[in-house]
């Protein structure tokens, strides 16, 4: 890495700077109004007894936080206890430095410290850039699941008919 | 419901017959090797201090188990707290008599009940009677992200050379 980065734990400082991150990357997935959770909700969430997630930030000599990597544990009925990544994002004027690489090794590096079986992660379609990221560092890309969800509207009507 | 089915929270004793029902899940998405984990894993992790899944089970008059969706919390970094099904499974010769459907509305009333903003699971592109049945009780089905993995495999080539 060229750039004078360091990757270490998120603090409850970061999380205006994680939630920063979590709405640049809804934007550039065309999805810039749906992010809902605020900054209180980052640090009630994520700095509890029990954490709903975890996160890695990666920060420059002047303090500014450039990326980061948020996941959490999920668990196969296959394989036991695994890590989900939910979001990997290195700022847009800040692509290109390693950074990314650096957030994705620490994840892993971290996930088979805690002897994890698998690690997951979603990535949309069309963002080439990411699955051949991905590809290049050995994951595989599933072309045969699908995501399916209900989001509280459709929980809600479902709940109120059944 | 035609049949006499009750749908409860499952229990240590059922553990080896939610296995059974992983197992034969597996065989059908043409996977049988796959499952790795065996009945003391599935008690350790899910009836610890911090549970890392529930289970609900459909369990028959005769106290047969057929049927359970097994389930854990993830977190989006858009909407919050959601749950996740991993597993919806009915034996193949108790289908038909709504027992799925009964499962599926104990998990979404106990996420409503949470009151997650979003609910999830990951269906195979070719189980055409899954996604018919998602899609009929208001779920949506996403065609434009794929699941990346890591396996263990994977996860110690890339961690032994970075």
């Amino acid at each position: 890495m060229d750039m004078s980065v360091i990757i270490r734990k998120g603090e409850v400082k970061d999380m205006p700077f994680v939630l920063e991150l979590i709405k640049e990357l809804a934007r550039f997935e065309k999805e810039a109004d749906a992010v809902i959770i605020d900054v209180n909700y980052l640090i009630d969430n994520g700095f509890s007894s029990n954490p709903a997630f975890q996160v890695f930030v990666a920060e420059m000599d002047n303090n500014e936080i450039v990326g980061m990597a948020l996941f959490y544990s999920r668990f196969s009925t296959w394989k036991g206890k695994s890590l989900h990544l939910e979001d990997l994002i290195v700022k847009e004027n800040k692509r290109g430095f390693g950074i990314g690489k650096a957030l994705y090794a620490k994840f892993l590096n971290y996930a088979k410290q805690q002897k994890v079986k698998r690690v997951e992660w979603a990535v949309l379609d069309w963002n080439t850039n990411a699955i051949a990221f991905y590809k290049k560092y050995g994951a595989t890309v599933f072309d045969d699941w699908r995501i399916v969800q209900m989001n509280e509207n459709q929980l809600t009507a479902f709940t109120t008919k059944a």
